[in-house]
């Protein structure tokens, strides 16, 4: 087995997991979120729609995962975790209305003695239930539960240089896909062509490095739907004179580098062209200031002005701490840029800068994926940072069964 | 707005949903689950990665949408419901520290008068959070809480005309993936592009109905890691001698045909060439006998009299209730074709048949969907039912980078 990343590097990451257990007074902490399992563990399956956990003692040197009887050779081949410490329960657990895993698993904690000691658990992550946390409760009525929402999350914010290794080759990806994918814009062809081809390219990554699925499929909103996120692609085709959003990740070992587009098919109407140089001033103005010591308030601020010289707004954020992840969500959930935040920038921190405007009937997003360094920061991606306008104005023919 | 259902249908589920809401004594249904939220509204975006719901009140005609402000046009252009029961939370909700979504909707629900009645939570769904339950708790403290865990699932079960022609559209395109990626493996060439290869497909759909992404991604696990079930694909190359599962979904309008077959890469070992005909047999007495009236138990005790005459015994559940769903799991979480599960077969329930058998270092896996029918049973892809083998040694020059 080839872990993605040398065993001190996880013992590293054990070790921060464990200072922070010990800040807040948790001795065992309950890890469901699937990128905190892959960040402590390695592992890394389709799994999570069942319940699973990594457990985290702080007096055990080792982790210990607790899923279902057929995933346990998956912790047995992605984990650095001793044969001992994989734990599995049997089947009639799974979607049943009578046995729930988190029972089998409060029952494990009481058998090797964690009990009675202060247990936290991700009370607002994907995947931990209203019903896992009252089952675990009820089975361990002389624990104390602690809420340890983003604590893992929050040792994950600076990364490796062989995690920034990795989101290198996850822009590479990006690069390719948005081109792909731009290229396949024409009027009159079907939003799922072009899906498909930013997702064949997505999965196929480059000849050294395949890619993997991104936490958020690719996102195309078009026409008045641009006023719409997180819209998926339809079957109806694209129509000349419309605009679309191409929001998309490069994904390699789930670690994640989103990038975003906006496309004029045809001519650009009036209000494209006069939003894109402001969109496009104000990410070059963050991205000039941002660097160690700022907080990601400063960053918001910065964004404000720039585009208040033109009069606008934006009330929703303007990004967010991204990295691995599983589906639902690229995001890490931990830092936001937004006034108030005062998550100060660090070098190998890593931010999504997607500064989107959204109105009523439409709609721009461009968008950056950057990373702060000693003196600044820099870009994953080297898409050209533009308004995309592509002036052909039908298919060509056959073109959409070529791939070029 | 073009709806993928007559309203009349909407209304019809509405209606069956409040039957079981008042069979439990339940005013309030708070449902939280993405399928159960299209299921009876038409919702479909990619925010489920924010707190959102959709909140059925057993007096009032029509349920209301409360989620993200941005994602409010979204609940506009996909739904039936007024202007005025779209109700959006401002975007500083979004993974605050502060701010939690469901003090903001206890704050309306209250408003609206529903602080003190009998409120319905999913317990055990995805994207219902320990967390959520906790502060809406906190937030109606004079509300009675009780699960409402698969209420709305309940009412998908038994599929209506449409639903099972969205889902026969669905198995055209998982047969499509299935034919792209078979002939895609072969030894030399990488599993990332096979998968590529299915993606794209899964998306492109045919020509008059494009693909949706599926609610787990293709799944390609090779070689030993055939004995586990939930692996994903990497960037190694296929070697000769191996075997490979590819499990799939098709996917349209939200419904999905799984589909699962077993490529043996070269010539088969002696034991899948044992197992197959085992796991075959099998299936094929399971559908023979399936019809209106068995119960789930009634199909398993078939399939392990079929395979015990073989020396085979399996521990892991036959099946599962199948159609509308989003990430991360396309069972629907209500009939589980295993022992005890007493539910009765009706006309348009509709199963994903997956007898996987895994060993220590190896697995074969073959699955049929299929639609119970008034006398019996019907398959949805038409697939050939066999163990594929595979006998090219190596890939053909440049064959990797041409859509045939």
């Amino acid at each position: 087995m080839v872990l993605p990343f040398d065993i001190l590097e996880y013992h590293q990451r054990i070790k921060g997991t464990k200072e922070r257990m010990a800040e807040k007074g948790i001795d065992v902490l309950l890890i469901t979120d699937p990128a905190n399992m892959n960040y402590l563990s390695g592992y890394d399956a389709w799994s999570f729609y069942v319940h699973q956990m990594l457990v985290v003692i702080i007096d055990e040197p080792q982790p210990i995962w607790i899923g279902r009887y057929q995933d346990a050779n998956g912790a047995r081949a992605t984990t650095w975790i001793y044969e001992e410490n994989v734990i599995a329960y049997p089947d009639y657990y799974v979607h049943s209305d009578t046995y729930h895993p988190m029972d089998f698993i409060a029952e494990i904690l009481t058998q090797i003695g964690q009990g009675r000691r202060s247990i936290g658990v991700e009370m607002d992550h994907y995947y931990f239930t209203g019903m896992a946390l009252e089952r675990l409760k009820k089975g361990m009525p002389n624990a104390q539960f602690k809420d340890a929402s983003l604590l893992v999350n929050r040792v994950r914010m600076v990364k490796s240089d062989q995690e920034i290794e990795y989101m290198n080759r996850a822009a590479t990806i990006a690069d390719l896909a948005m081109t792909r994918g731009v290229e396949s814009i024409c009027a009159g062809r079907r939003e799922c062509d072009t899906a498909a081809e930013i997702y064949y390219q997505l999965i196929k990554g480059t000849p050294e490095h395949g890619g993997e699925y991104p936490a958020i499929v690719p996102l195309l909103p078009t026409g008045d739907h641009t006023s719409i996120p997180h819209l998926t692609w339809s079957d109806r085709p694209f129509v000349d004179g419309s605009p679309v959003i191409v929001e998309l990740a490069g994904c390699y070992k789930r670690y994640h580098v989103p990038l975003a587009r906006t496309v004029a098919i045809g001519e650009p109407s009036q209000k494209l062209e006069f939003l894109a140089p402001v969109v496009l001033e104000g990410i070059q103005n963050v991205l000039e200031a941002a660097k160690p010591g700022m907080t990601c308030s400063d960053l918001e601020a910065i964004w404000a002005k720039s585009i208040k010289k033109y009069g606008f707004e934006k009330e929703s954020r303007l990004g967010y701490s991204v990295g691995l992840n599983y589906p639902p969500d690229w995001g890490e959930h931990t830092a936001s840029i937004r006034k108030g935040d005062m998550t100060v920038l660090q070098p190998n921190m890593t931010f999504h800068l997607i500064p989107g405007l959204w109105f009523d009937y439409d709609g721009i997003e461009i968008s950056e994926t950057f990373r702060v360094t000693e003196k600044g920061c820099e870009r994953f991606t080297t898409y050209p940072q533009e308004l995309i306008v592509k002036r052909e104005s039908s298919i060509l023919l056959n073109s959409s069964d070529q791939i070029s």
